[in-house]
């Protein structure tokens, strides 16, 4: 570990934190971060100098505000949720579940919004959460929409199972996608936990380019997929062209049906 | 600058980026952050391996995902921002006006959640914003809960103007603050902008300290201080108690006045 570069270490120290582990003591990080107790002191003295870390009352560290403000700057973090978040809260309360806006990171999402009333049904995701593509309504409607080089390479590749209704065969999944991408609507029923089904819809950069999803979390019993349908769409065509999307007249009725 | 240490180096690369600057090129950076262009070559290939920055087809670069995913492990940034959102979000349904979470740091309010209708009036305030305390309403509301020696020391500091009307007279804002304590609400008319007027009462942790402070921001003329109080409070005290505050007799008494 001596081997690796100064900005090797102190990235080090920052990936010591993570939802598991939020807060952490000098020792914790010098463990988890694999580095002597001397270098980690250093190191930790000087993010929080920075801001980037915080020290509490009792010696415990915690992710700094300084980092927060530099991560809303993130275009596809806060920035993105910044000029989605009036359409997430039309989409709330026309609604009252979960709404969720996610980005695809490699073969995962991730969750960059979570509004869930506090009437809605308890999920286990939260903001910066990650899960694999094929498990979720959000990563269906990422997916059929990537290259079909990327397509194939993930179906080609391990469909982790989280539930026994988890897409994991790769010809049922490739036909998944192709129904995604025809429907503009895409449907993840019980895949991550067996009582929650997720409806999700795909947002459009400017260019036309998918680079985010919305999706709305309801218990399996009580889904409504004819009615959340319409609705994620328009809140991701609402999204979309406060992105600065123009529907040409094939996107337009595909996400439109 | 080369005396500057590793950790300082890398930190100087990521304090590049801010709100009038969140898309920079190789070339910025290096001016920015005072850096060789080779040193900065190497430090923002480690931080854009990391996932901390992004690099876009043009080349250009910006905060990355995995910068923000950390972020949201802030406790006073988006932590703090997931326990208050379903009651800012219940104040945005009450007042459809722009509602804000803000925390302080130093001698400065930091915005850490901004919701904000599409019909709502439109103010300069962006999430990761900073004020000085005397100017916003979440600022006075912060500030008059800080101890007596910090009051002090910012009441005798100078005290900047943005119209004519911000608080620029330490005896004026010393009473401003006894007022604030007093009636558990602070009012911000015309400091900001010369059309905008905020409310704002503080948030308390489990502790009973006050950590945050929540606002709704309307236009001055149509500013009805009698209606949105109360429920500027609720929603600070929904907050507070979702952070484990027990409201004791006498601050029960305050805030709910």
């Amino acid at each position: 570990m001596t081997a690796r570069s100064a900005p090797d270490r102190l990235l080090a120290v920052l990936a010591a934190f993570d939802h598991e582990h939020p807060a952490l003591c000098l020792t914790d990080i010098s463990r988890r971060a694999g580095l002597s107790l001397t270098t980690t002191h250093r190191l930790v003295g000087a993010l929080t100098a920075w801001g980037a870390l915080e020290r509490d009352g009792a010696g415990v560290y915690h992710v700094g505000l300084r980092l927060w403000e530099l991560a809303a700057l993130a275009p596809r973090g806060l920035a993105l949720r910044q000029v989605a978040l009036p359409y997430l809260e039309d989409l709330y309360e026309a609604t009252h579940e979960n709404v969720q806006l996610a980005v695809r990171d490699g073969t995962e999402v991730v969750y960059v919004e979570w509004l869930s009333g506090r009437s809605a049904v308890g999920v286990h995701i939260r903001v910066g959460a990650r899960w694999p593509l094929h498990a979720t309504g959000v990563g269906l409607a990422l997916l059929a929409h990537c290259g079909p080089e990327v397509q194939e390479a993930y179906c080609a590749g391990p469909l982790a199972a989280f539930t026994p209704y988890t897409l994991t065969d790769p010809v049922r999944l490739r036909r998944v996608l192709a129904e995604v991408r025809r429907t503009g609507t895409a449907v993840s029923d019980r895949q991550v936990t067996d009582d929650a089904l997720s409806v999700a819809a795909p947002v459009r950069a400017a260019d036309g380019t998918v680079t985010a999803a919305v999706s709305v979390v309801v218990p399996h019993d009580a889904a409504r997929i004819p009615v959340l349908g319409p609705a994620v769409r328009l809140a991701a065509r609402g999204i979309s062209r406060a992105l600065g999307w123009q529907p040409d007249g094939a996107e337009s009725r595909g996400a439109a049906r």
